[in-house]
């Protein structure tokens, strides 16, 4: 007989990938070992890691751990039930280690929105086909447990429509901004300074990410497969200091919002910024705060909201859906069977009604506003409000509030406009959200 | 061969109750059939019902249901695998149909908070003791998945606070308290009028029902068993109209706040009218709507926010825990079995320190704050505000904001300010909380 005091019913983890986010999975295990026992009712255990840098010091004891230079031998490893991908990157290592998890069988939990916005089905596919689980709640708003609650909490509802802030990032540049009245391209390098931004700020400032969390929450709540390519993204670099002190002299505040909404004709999805009522929830985050709210058509509004990021949050995220998989939940990745999926039906948004806020530079002097509002009216777009910020010197910045009207008129009178030779910068636009 | 469309795999469900909540459980079981099947991954039947009221319209077809008139006999019923409690009450003929339906090993799902404070113990136990799954998502903020996410969500976490607004008829007493300049009785008055409070509505603004909530998520937080006496409970009927509008003057809302704290030495439970900050998640709530936020040492904060009352969001939740369990998912009542449950120990708040807002009525005439403030400081309170409203006719009713001092040394001094013959009425005191 054995006289190793391995427990047989453990649960084995193996954690590809040492970042931030690896590292805080096994800080979380190592610190909460009973705990997280008695909640999964099994000993959740890491037999192996894998990551690039093998001398680092991660804080946490690797000594009992086995070591493999290749994620893919990781995900391998006979000795390991469930993979923790924590690599990153919608293909690549990310994503060959996943396959070969679930390609066995083993369970694979990961935080890698773009691997899933992207390769999703597939991933789902595969892992029904071999029984295993594969979850990925931290994928979205970090530590916020919004997959569960969307998934799960919100079972007994159809649920049409979903607003997040999702992207901490954006949220502090754009809180900043606000706070100590300084410009864009200042609060971003002071974001990258302090960590919160990256030294390519894309994914984030451009609305990438936070597409593809929205992309991942839609294919829930819709249960249509992942469709990345359908989601409309804008990025926030367009924001500037004036649009930003319109909107608090208003009662809003600039937010990047994304948006799923859900019709008999079929799903649209966005990501761009916002005016948002300052005292709604989602308009009153401060900083990297995520927040993301459902609407259900028996239990109404419900929202989340919390840290979106960080090793903690993160790492918090991934133990939660290891401990699940632990006590021996199964629910599919997007909480119904591939074959109860429907493929995406794509409707186009242009039609939707919505007021806006636009921003013009134009040439000072008499007559262009009626130019201006001419074309507005030609394309059927109304003003409810306008505002001229300076006289002198050239160009006058002038911004308005639109009633109501689709959107591809204000599209079509916002390219009039644009053609104007009395209008000198592309116009600037964000849709007045109602949350 | 049968010729029967029943799927010998579907979860059959008995609902004993058709109130609001029962109801609401049959329309979405009725008007969600194959969602649900497909999140659920079998079918969800109602097979039989109790209520007392046979005759009565409740919306939805009940002609292929068996009727029991005995709650106990339709918890007994072979074709019953899980009964959903919607009677009420701690006792009677709830928790006979509880025990009958847990005693043969079916699943019990409840939104029965005052059972469970008080006999959440026995039943967690016997449900346990009959691999048995016993629920209660509903039972708490209502359709807002609190449960689930504190007891899944956070499960990686070592959660040491808990805050609450979980009484949706004292949040909504207090915000019209304070946009209508109206006082306590007669927002009272009209909240039953409209069906927002009970004729005898001591459970709702005594604090009793957010005493039951509180306990139980304190229970799950922190792996004791329910101890509903060791809740300290005031009610907001003391609240004035003077008392809001100070609070609103410096940045503060009344608010019921249900809090549950652990540290080493134990757990403290309370439910009070606090002064919340306005500018808070939990203190900008209006209305019935119901918050928790969780505090985890590696996720942080943590808030959920949505309807915590009416028939779609309870029985939204009811349905959740119904999908959960039909997807096999087995999790223990509380969150960790019952052999890993530990015997709660009691904290005495008493030396707790905390800032205070004070409401006193006194003879007006030169002499009687100096003797007020005498009571205060000989008891240790130092005052960090104080404002007079109207100087006659007497009496007048002077407020105050002391600096943090122990919880034991503001009783003392309020006692000591009582005893004066210039003090008319009982003070009033609320603690201002750090949320």
């Amino acid at each position: 007989m054995s006289t190793s005091i391995k427990d047989p019913s453990a649960l084995r983890i193996g954690v590809a990938g040492l970042g931030t986010v690896g590292g805080g999975v096994l800080k979380i295990i190592e610190t909460h070992r009973e705990q997280l026992a008695a909640r999964a009712g099994r000993p959740i255990t890491v037999t192996a890691v894998s990551a690039r840098q093998r001398g680092k010091d991660r804080g946490v004891d690797l000594s009992d751990i086995v070591w493999e230079d290749d994620p893919v031998a990781l995900a391998r490893r006979d000795d390991v039930d469930l993979v923790v991908e924590a690599i990153g990157g919608p293909d690549g290592p990310a994503k060959a280690a996943s396959e070969a998890a679930l390609g066995r069988g083993a369970h694979l939990v990961t935080a890698n929105k773009a691997m899933l916005a992207v390769h999703g089905r597939a991933l789902a596919t595969l892992s029904e086909s071999k029984g295993a689980a594969l979850r990925f709640e931290a994928a979205i708003a970090g530590g916020v447990p919004a997959v569960k609650a969307l998934a799960e909490g919100m079972a007994a509802n159809n649920v049409t429509r979903i607003f997040g802030v999702l992207n901490g990032t954006c949220n502090y540049i754009l809180t900043e901004m606000e706070h100590t009245g300084r410009d864009y391209a200042d609060v971003l390098r002071e974001a990258q300074d302090k960590g919160y931004a990256e030294a390519d700020p894309t994914a984030d400032v451009g609305g990438w990410d936070a597409a593809h969390k929205i992309c991942l929450l839609a294919s829930i709540a819709f249960g249509v497969w992942p469709d990345f390519d359908s989601v409309s993204v804008e990025g926030i670099e367009q924001v500037s200091k004036a649009d930003i002190q319109f909107a608090a002299d208003f009662g809003y505040r600039l937010k990047q919002l994304a948006v799923a909404e859900r019709s008999e004709k079929g799903c649209s999805l966005r990501v761009e910024p916002v005016f948002a009522p300052a005292n709604s929830l989602l308009g009153a985050l401060e900083s990297v705060t995520n927040a993301v709210q459902f609407e259900g058509d028996f239990v109404g509004d419900v929202a989340l909201c919390g840290p979106g990021a960080g090793e903690g949050p993160t790492a918090s995220a991934i133990v939660a859906d290891i401990v699940d998989i632990a006590r021996g939940d199964r629910r599919p990745a997007f909480g119904v069977p591939a074959a109860a999926m429907a493929e995406p039906v794509r409707v186009d948004a242009q039609a939707a009604l919505g007021a806006h806020y636009i921003r013009l530079s134009l040439v000072d002097r008499p007559g262009v506003l009626a130019q201006v509002t001419g074309k507005l009216g030609d394309a059927g777009v109304s003003i409810d409000q306008l505002r001229q910020i300076g006289r002198s010197p050239d160009p006058a910045t002038v911004l308005f509030v639109t009633h109501e009207a689709p959107e591809n008129a204000l599209r079509a009178a916002l390219e009039g406009v644009s053609a104007l030779d009395v209008c000198l910068e592309p116009p600037a636009a964000f849709r007045i959200a109602r949350i």
